[in-house]
């Protein structure tokens, strides 16, 4: 890149000027910067999918600084954190586990920080509004090459906090999976990835006839809903039900130019179990 | 240009990665590339409003390269196309009619090609995002200076689909329009220009009285509303309702400081007759 | 900077193309700007949030152009101004208040004028969309260097319109202010700064307990809510009130990980009465 490129986001959401306030801070430290939004409409305070989002999007840019603030922690005993991975790239957020997804895409942790060192935040530190204080001036002084160690003390890797994700259950015959995402069409993502429900029913063919039944629990009924694996949203009828591979690998459910969330009733975390039908 | 430029309108939403991802793919091929957000909140797949936000905007733009996905056909036969006009520009995206109203424009198609050549689509091309595997990095290579014909095997202009577009019907003392889009302050796009109002009345003066009447059918009541034509929102009363030209030649409802849609009643694709009141 | 900085703020929302269309008008006469989005997302026609988000922003910018569009007057006799202030920057918009508030935290306005010379102004000016036609080429120029006393008459600053602000009442033991903003967390801003609650009630410290008591009048019943005053929203428990000092010094309500506006009923312009409890 001829200028340095830093990813950019947050929960801020594009009502307010906060998203806008960070890089103004961030280009008043690295002036050739290029800032490029992922998102700053996460769902409020929903750390997993800010991470779910990092993780689908930072394999598309070239190296990079990837900033990403969802932090219902700010203020607190939480650490600033900055990482750098096996590709070359620096992440940098709250420890609170939204990097740690993306980072196993880069080639993974290689070397970890703690953001303490004064010279790299705003000369004032608000108490909730970290994003422009401590990590735009963090992610904007890594774009201008600054070393990662220069941040403040190192941390183990390990010790870095991780987000509980829902572990698909792979079973002769059968997927049990959660619901980890609803985007903005209201096509369901799932904790699986395609290639586990593939393992569980072996090899899948546009057509092939599925069921999908809501585990029991929560008061809800456990109805089983009938549709098929599609290797596009046109291969169902317009209104009709799939289970396909998103673009990223990931084990989803659509209704053709439908929303799926409302037409099979079915939440965030939700567990399901799919079958051949 | 100093840098090169490139438009970008789809339906992604802003909360979800989509749009972000793109524009990291354009980055990754066109490092110096200047990217500029007309809308990634276009209604999901409606495609026709996406063409009439592209109509508007383009004239606005230096020569650049347009890139548009609104796309429910992902996947499936409809082909991926770019076109050069006569100013100079090129489009890009899927070929269902959101490029057309835009080129006419920018005076006219003058070449067209399907988008199959593999060294300008990433490497791997999923079924259900071809804005980031093929639309992007066509945009992208364009922004680079590649030439058109490159891409893949040209297309005769006239075999692209173009969208159903109601013609309005000037008639002596009436015009009969249908509205085609409801802006987010609540006003309504009509199919007319002012031009056609003007056609079927005469002269228009800011104040002149008018009369809207919904055509019957639907079962909807054709209630006749009475309001004026006017220069500027400012020339009704608050809460009143105005005919006017919006600032693209368009014919247009709205209310002072108000909802149209809401006042009137009226939705998308309503048939409207206006007389003079 | 190496590039001229444009910020830009408007309540043109992200579905339309309208801030897309200023953008490219702006490339294309400040063809290396570099365009900081504040927000689009301002509610319509709500100048006193476009101007007190542009307080928020502006100091956090280096030296800038500074472009603010919330104009429920377009097209009537209200002025189209850019002023400069102490600092340098310059601020573009219509002479309704917005830009005022921001202007006293850049060392205040020490030139103004009215944006009349039509080299700097597109060359159809509409009646209703003064953004792309007026404010957006003004700000542009401004950013490639033009003199301020190029774009038209010189105006006193004095004669330009204010915003009625409520201003807070600052009794012994006792604030009353209002709710001037609801930020998209659901947190709500006062008129009153931090400072001027410490001017009535003494220092404050985390854990301090406090009553909040909405104004009567309105047909709203009195209730007194207790809560504490806290430095992060975290010193609160999850679903409790805390007061605080935002990050801009400004006396806001919360409810951490909550909505404090659904909690506590509070709606913009209500006055509540502040003491210890």
């Amino acid at each position: 890149m001829t200028r340095p490129l830093v990813s950019f986001l947050t929960d801020f959401g594009l009502r307010d000027p906060s998203a806008g306030i960070c890089r103004a801070v961030i280009l008043s430290i690295a002036t050739d910067a290029e800032i490029v939004d992922i998102s700053h409409e996460v769902r409020k305070f929903a750390v997993r999918d800010a991470a779910l989002l990092l993780w689908c999007a930072v394999p598309y840019f070239p190296p990079a600084v990837h900033l990403a603030v969802v932090d219902p922690g700010v203020g607190t005993e939480r650490r600033p954190v900055a990482v750098r991975v096996g590709r070359g790239d620096h992440l940098v957020g709250p420890d609170n586990g939204l990097l740690i997804m993306a980072t196993e895409r880069l080639g993974g942790i290689v070397a970890a920080v703690e953001l303490r060192e004064p010279a790299y935040r705003l000369p004032v530190v608000s108490s909730s509004f970290h994003g422009r204080d401590v990590f735009a001036p963090a992610a904007a002084h890594l774009a201008l090459g600054v070393p990662l160690d220069r941040f403040g003390p190192a941390l183990d890797p390990e010790t870095l906090v991780r987000l509980p994700i829902p572990e698909p259950i792979v079973g002769p015959g059968s997927l049990r999976t959660q619901v980890l995402y609803l985007d903005t069409f209201g096509n369901l993502k799932f904790s699986a990835l395609a290639g586990q429900l593939r393992q569980a029913l072996g090899e899948l063919r546009p057509g092939d006839p599925l069921e999908l039944r809501p585990a029991v629990g929560g008061g809800q009924p456990a109805s089983t809903a009938r549709l098929t694996w599609q290797a596009t949203f046109g291969g169902a009828l317009t209104g009709d039900g799939l289970l396909y591979e998103d673009s990223y690998g990931r084990l989803c459910l659509a209704v053709n130019q439908g929303d799926a969330a409302a037409v099979f009733g079915l939440g965030l975390d939700r567990t399901v179990e799919i079958r051949r039908g």
